[in-house]
């Protein structure tokens, strides 16, 4: 089993976890799932309830990893991270410096030895938000999104639930 | 004349309804306009007007159907809905169950016996609104394009007035 | 060498400039870079200084075109114009005749002997924006891309720094 590395990107609702779950389920099980999110109110938990429904029969492991992603990658099984745009959030409300914690990350893919499919929202495609903290996010996503990609062997963009290659 | 269906996503502006009239003018006439628009303010009637304007040749037929889309796919010939975006904003607008008129639209699609072209809007690719009803519609919006991505037999994301084939 | 027009659409932080400099430094230098930006703020300094240091290199000349972009471009080598979506908003903050400009790009882009590169935004894939100003923006954006990936021999969009070719 190769250590490829595949980047889904999709806007939202656009079938990208469903569509990672499918090409992780082609590998041979347990399928590490790392969730990044932080459960802040009710309409995250349901959203989260919602796609933990979605793999609830046997092969899958769920670790919560909403800062250390690079920790969580250490496992030696397939693994999912949904999603990188929850983590770069994460990461901006608690003031920590992300392009070191994507030095780290990169680190830790450059090591993996099992293949790893990340889930990231694509956020960049509307007008430019008001406020400061949205344009920063999506500069921060944006750069985050060219670096993984740089060192993807695949790179998808979902729309409308279906796969879109771009490399 | 087979009963193939088109879906034509794009951005605001990015030439899908344009589009998609040449797909259907590429068939036999009449041709069945199939506007979901409710006309709410001079900002809507403009964009209705200008778009009624490149229908203005012999050939089509313009029905109105804000809500029940599904009856207006009884028509046995060519249709163009126009749009998806529109219909799902009325449903929500009137508090309407949207799963279950998803369910009537995906009957009448099947029993339909020419051509059926839908364009709709994507709307999930920029940063997450400020408010729990732009969140709601972006995830109706979304889970509706895949449920007919899924059923399409073609699924086209138009870019800058270009068709890019997803599917 | 021939005067091919390539349109380099993408999202915030897509990697678009890095992409235009990397096409039009394949071709005999000098190569005119032409700014539109206006700075208004700091931030918007901030953004420019970035860009500029990735041209500090020779064969490169700067040219500020905020307004005036078709006599910018009667310029008789490879031009790269970063970005369209900064002149329209140039225009409509100048209360200009954006058709009328539009149809004095496309007459100067007529002209050209030398390869264009043209970067924009695509800002029309999120939820309709609240304010009048925004939308009426997506419209003259959108408008303006269909115009010109029309006569473009090569259209892009670029997701996560990587080309996807439209046409």
């Amino acid at each position: 089993m190769i250590s490829s590395l595949t980047l889904i990107l999709g806007g939202a609702r656009s079938g990208k976890t469903r569509h990672a779950e499918g090409l992780i389920k082609a590998l041979p099980a347990p399928w590490i799932y790392i969730a990044t999110a932080e459960i802040w109110d009710e309409e995250m938990r349901a959203r989260i309830e919602r796609h933990k429904a979605d793999r609830s029969e046997a092969g899958w492991i769920t670790v919560e990893a909403p800062l250390d992603l690079a920790g969580a990658l250490e496992a030696s099984h397939p693994v999912l991270v949904d999603c990188l745009t929850l983590w770069v959030t994460n990461l901006m409300l608690g003031e920590h410096d992300i392009d070191a914690a994507t030095d780290r990350l990169e680190a830790a893919l450059a090591r993996r030895t099992t293949p790893t499919i990340l889930v990231a929202n694509e956020v960049g495609l509307g007008i430019v938000p008001d406020n400061k903290m949205a344009r920063d996010f999506r500069d921060h996503a944006g750069r985050l999104h060219q670096r993984l990609a740089q060192r993807a062997d695949r790179v998808i963009l979902m729309v409308a639930g279906l796969p879109l290659t771009v490399r």
